[in-house]
């Protein structure tokens, strides 16, 4: 198939110090690491869940992709992202379909992985994000 | 720990025909099964990825929780589903963090699984919603 697992659910945050009130202390998920990932104007808190993750993301600038989201729909669920072992060749697939994708070809992320969303307008309203992690 | 998996991701679409448009043939995920769950009013496409499922919930009745976050918000995600191995024990643990559950008893729902939601509004606005699956 090609398609492995769902990778990340991510979750837009006013500040994860609050968040994390809920999800590691009341929920009890661990906190794995927190990244700040200037690309995206985010800091990440990456809470595992089985073969998942939940990241929690807070902006750090007010004119950022997930500032204006949070601004526009208030906190909640803002993307999920399915990891697949050919992220070329699902694009391609998706392209074949008449799916609009908001990355035309993969862009490169921390550690090698590869990544690009999907336009929710093809989507159902739904955020995708593809992942392609490298070989270990 | 006592968190298992995330088990499902659950998306309201108008038309499960029409989303599958997207999530079955473009993306390529296999449509497990669909299942006409009356006690939500709902019809559900469940189609696994890796330890999760993607689920599609199409309304059946104008007035469900669901027919009316549809009218609301449009479609997209609806909530996240978290397994636990013991349900109980995490609604006591989130009640004793002063969290505000939907459901005070686990209710029971098809093959005996146990499931329980927990208010969006204790939960960074995201509704979630806790599993314990019956014992194999």
């Amino acid at each position: 198939m090609g398609i492995k697992a769902v990778n990340h659910v991510a979750i837009v945050v006013e500040d994860i110090e609050s968040a994390l009130a809920f999800w590691r202390d009341a929920l009890g998920l661990p906190l794995a690491r927190t990244e700040r990932m200037d690309a995206e104007a985010v800091e990440v808190a990456f809470l595992p869940v089985g073969e998942s993750e939940i990241e929690l993301l807070e902006p750090t600038t007010p004119d950022s992709g997930v500032a204006r989201f949070l601004e526009k729909r208030g906190p909640g669920i803002h993307h999920i992202c399915i990891e697949v072992d050919d992220i070329a060749a699902t694009m391609a697939r998706l392209r074949a379909h008449g799916v609009t994708l908001i990355n035309e070809t993969p862009r490169e992320g921390p550690g090698g992985r590869q990544y690009a969303f999907i336009h929710p307008r093809s989507a159902g309203g739904v955020l995708v994000e593809l992942y392609q992690l490298p070989a270990e």
